[in-house]
């Protein structure tokens, strides 16, 4: 409990997780409004489209046309996702984003060869070469990504010291270019994790590189989102992804199986509650997931935006 | 961590927490129907109905019906909850059930007074009077149970001191009558606990009274639900109120605020996945669980009945 930290960081990612797998088609303009609204609620990195084939994310093809639609606001990073050396120069011809590079590999050799159809040294090869991109282009490496660290639905349970292995892996691979990773983001990809198995996976990583920042990117599809964000918690960890509204994993029959990330209102209520600063204004979050709730079209699985903060019913008590 | 039991029991409050709380009306028929699918599960008490003025619950109008209709099964016992003297009379004069008494007292006079229109004194006195039916009846006490422990929408924060000396009060309660308390539920009624809470109240309590047996009854209202048992595990509690798909506090807007108990497949498949025995049967919790989705005709809050177990994604790949 004594490591719990007095303030987190939470990456916003809702715009991108969840915008990708609504059926939709939602405007872009409806998009744009939630991203403002999101960028006036203390979030300081705000993950907005991805860059991506349009074919295979059909809610991501206007992704240009959203980026081009935003506007800047102070302290707020708009970032983006891509996953090949095409989708890194379409996000950089933007000229609007805030570039920042993640070396990602996988604990699935399974899920690599499904999502990617690469073996891990196909994968490898290819973080080796995006990063000499990077470096051209003078993109900072914003840290590195570990998918399946917790398990995958391909290749089942993932030994602890697998991921470890790959934490090296990955801190050699940005050794190599004379690049010093700032953090090591363990992700839950496919929501195997436990809170057990949260505090074993970091426990290792943490015991080997001390002074490694560990971030978790941790998904709800089977309820323990916020479980698991205890867990990394009380281990130390001080960087979440989270996904306003819990967009992107919808627990309802037309998402079935959808894996979205934990909550980001849900994870703000609870660190608030338990003392620790997330520099985020928990009333304009749930207002934004709410927005969000009304641009989908249906429920999201947020709890908080329907409970009520409790510091307003403290409020209440005091007026009242 | 190493407090972490290495089994716990789960009450079902599905059937009496959820029905009590939904439009309605749902017939009799259907609601021993998953009452049954519940007794098929492993679980070994199923709070079944409440006895209470069918004015204020009028889902809980047929509780006498449904308790006709029920078939005994071996090892599980069908419990009920009431509220006062007139309520238990009509459990016991159905002759099918498991009569258990809880003695409970409340952390917050503004609750009491609202919920009961009783002070704090009044609604000691009272549990003296029923604690003396009970012991006419041969009615055995199962626990002390102590609502809003953790915070009150009408007192707000709740002191740990407090619970610490209405768990004495219970304690003597019952000691004033010959009888001894095997157990003490801490309810998070109003859902304003967090796992930091879970921890210092119940530590608190077990400090004062090691070896008192400490149950949870937490709500998920604003998303903790699991967040909180996960605490309250690590804390060693090894008793848990749940319900099923977690009924009775759908986070929707027909039942904005309503305060549901956590979920009990996805704290089944959270233990289990965790090497805590449940004693329960995964598969047939997320069946119960579509059963009870489909009898009330709307989503349920519970995860894992749309994620899915990874037992049985395990198999999936050993099949191959």
């Amino acid at each position: 409990m004594s490591d719990i930290p007095g303030h987190i960081t939470i990456t916003e990612e809702g715009p991108r997780e969840g915008f990708q797998i609504e059926p939709g088609p939602i405007p872009p303009a409806q998009k744009i409004a939630l991203i403002e609204a999101l960028a006036e609620t203390g979030l300081r990195e705000i993950q907005v489209v991805s860059f991506v084939n349009p074919k295979r994310v059909p809610g991501m093809a206007d992704a240009d046309q959203v980026v081009a639609g935003l506007t800047a606001h102070d302290g707020v990073a708009y970032t983006a996702l891509w996953l090949n050396d095409q989708g890194f120069l379409r996000a950089a011809a933007t000229g609007k984003l805030d570039l920042r590079a993640t070396l990602s590999l996988s604990a699935s050799a399974g899920f690599i060869q499904r999502n990617q159809n690469r073996t891990p040294a196909e994968a490898l090869a290819a973080q080796h070469a995006s990063l000499e991109l990077y470096r051209a282009h003078r993109v900072p490496i914003e840290q590195g990504f570990i998918s399946a660290a917790f398990g995958c639905n391909f290749d089942g349970d993932i030994p602890v010291e697998r991921v470890v292995r790959i934490t090296d892996d990955l801190l050699a691979l940005a050794g190599d270019h004379g690049v010093t990773l700032p953090r090591i983001n363990l992700a839950d990809t496919m929501a195997w994790a436990t809170p057990g198995s949260v505090r074993r996976v970091v426990g290792a990583v943490r015991e080997r590189h001390p002074d490694l920042e560990i971030a978790l990117h941790l998904h709800d599809t089977r309820g323990l989102g916020l479980a698991n964000a205890y867990a990394g918690l009380e281990m130390g960890v001080r960087h979440f992804d989270a996904a306003i509204g819990g967009l992107g994993g919808c627990p309802f029959a037309e998402h079935q199986g959808a894996a979205g990330n934990v909550c980001t209102e849900d994870l703000a209520f609870m660190c608030e509650e338990m003392g620790i600063d997330t520099g985020l204004d928990l009333d304009r979050l749930i207002a934004a997931a709410r927005l969000a709730e009304q641009i989908v079209g249906h429920p999201l699985p947020g709890a908080v935006k329907q409970g009520g903060s409790l510091k307003r019913l403290r409020q209440a008590r005091a007026a009242g």
